[in-house]
């Protein structure tokens, strides 16, 4: 009995996020071809057996399938739908993923592009940061043709536990959006809660004992009130890229014709921090904003 | 040897939290006389042993720990400051404690009326709900003398789980509010997400698989947007009492100089949802109020 080689992939952004994926596949035994704007980010995937392509299309033409995780947007369009871009230059039969946090609608065309050239897209961001991509524990959200995702799901399996095929092309990053959503609210109130206790005499880290556990908590309060009150706002999540998916997820909810008070004062208050100097802090960062009225 | 003989407790407030709360207290053996303004909601609290009283001053007279948990502030006032009230007609060294989601202020008002007649009171407001009540596993966030909480801690222990003193008069209080704080603009989030999610076509119970174990996650995400997605609106936790939290707050947060564009988003919505008849909705009617635009 002789098994099936594995599948050759083609990485497109080594990241922090990406490169702990990549690497992953490759201790996998996958053969890996790894690009990045920025090449010395990928030096680490070269020296665990990568090998360098120094362009997208020189990836999309070796690789069987695809997988990119890069910034923006526009990067990603960029990447897969330009003349020298991974759909123009992909081998037949190819299926491409991107795990970017990107826009649905892009998503779609994309999934589009691909169709025409025989190609399968697959849109699968995913959320757990660079703990999670570390120790392969990502959920990710996908959208695409469900054939493309039972093909594929190996490959996630290496890089995440919590795998959820959310339907056709758009879904994966539709999900995403649901996720930033719920967060952006969450975190006025996180920080709201604790400028208030500060203010009001309390003890910070006594009111979290008080209220953590109980019908206020949740993920932020647990993980980032923490690193508020010590002062620490590194970023985990930046808010530069917060604001982004902010951005792309009210543009969805208006082209619905849905109005969201809660996401609209999330980006307000996030976009006044970046432009007080804040778009490198954490999400967390946003406490900073809250200095009382003289 | 002979144990010292349990306190009297006098109980006003035999709502659906005070009369599970009352009930504990009274299967522990206290001797427990009980107040409430429809009378009829006392009945079963009467026929587990309490001993009915007709009014708040009646309470006072014979308990030397009264526990009240009512409606709003202005009742609160009532029962505490008026002529006939608790304070002007407690025993000598009578525990004053008052555990309604009530105004630090007044909190601090109470403290300071009762001691002038050399008792002592403490705001001990609680979350959990009324499960948490039902089970005995409430958080209870205690501010007031420390003497006080300490002599009375066996008898939280019988209602509660996650019991903290957070400092002097006022502080249970503005504990809780950092609580509603919290929960507010969560709220909107999760409401959002859920609209989002049902409105870009995903299947929002999957959608709840792929985030709510995440950053995304929280108390309210995984108790309560299921119960949106299944149409049930009953109450948990009134909308109504929600926004008498919510007014408090913003009251507190204002007269420290503070700019709450969560707290106040949240509010806001959730009185047009009052508005429009949705006051005796638990707070995940706010689902409701997010209708597209024509």
């Amino acid at each position: 009995m002789t098994s099936k080689p594995l599948s050759t992939i083609g990485f497109i952004g080594t990241g922090v996020m990406g490169s702990s994926m990549a690497g992953h596949l490759l201790k996998a035994g996958y053969p890996l071809h790894a690009y990045n704007r920025t090449q010395s980010k990928a030096d680490r995937l070269v020296s665990q057996g990568a090998i360098w392509k120094d362009s997208p299309a020189n990836i999309a033409k070796v690789a069987d399938i695809v997988i990119t995780i890069i910034g923006f947007p526009k990067d990603v369009e960029a990447a897969y739908l330009g003349p020298d871009g991974i759909i123009a230059n992909a081998k037949p039969g190819g299926i491409l993923i991107d795990m970017t946090t990107s826009s649905p609608k892009l998503a779609l065309q994309i999934a589009e592009a691909a169709s025409a050239r025989q190609l399968l897209a697959l849109d699968a961001p995913v959320s757990g940061g660079d703990l999670g991509a570390r120790e392969a524990r990502l959920s990710i959200m996908v959208g695409g043709e469900e054939a493309a995702f039972d093909q594929v799901k190996p490959i996630f399996e290496l890089m995440g536990k919590n795998i959820v095929y959310q339907g056709p092309a758009g879904s994966g990053q539709h999900t995403k959006m649901a996720n930033q959503i719920a967060i952006a609210s969450g975190m006025l109130g996180v920080c709201e809660a604790v400028v208030y206790a500060e203010r009001s005499g309390l003890d910070a880290t006594r009111v979290l004992e008080s209220i953590s556990s109980g019908a206020a908590g949740s993920w932020s309060l647990s993980n980032l009130a923490p690193r508020i009150i010590k002062g620490d706002f590194e970023p985990g999540f930046f808010v530069k890229h917060f604001i982004k998916d902010m951005t792309i997820a009210l543009q969805e909810a208006d082209s619905m014709g849905l109005d969201f008070p809660g996401l609209a004062a999330a980006k307000a208050a996030y976009e006044k921090l970046a432009t007080e100097g804040g778009e490198d802090f954490g999400t967390q960062g946003l406490y900073k904003l809250y200095q009382p009225r003289d």
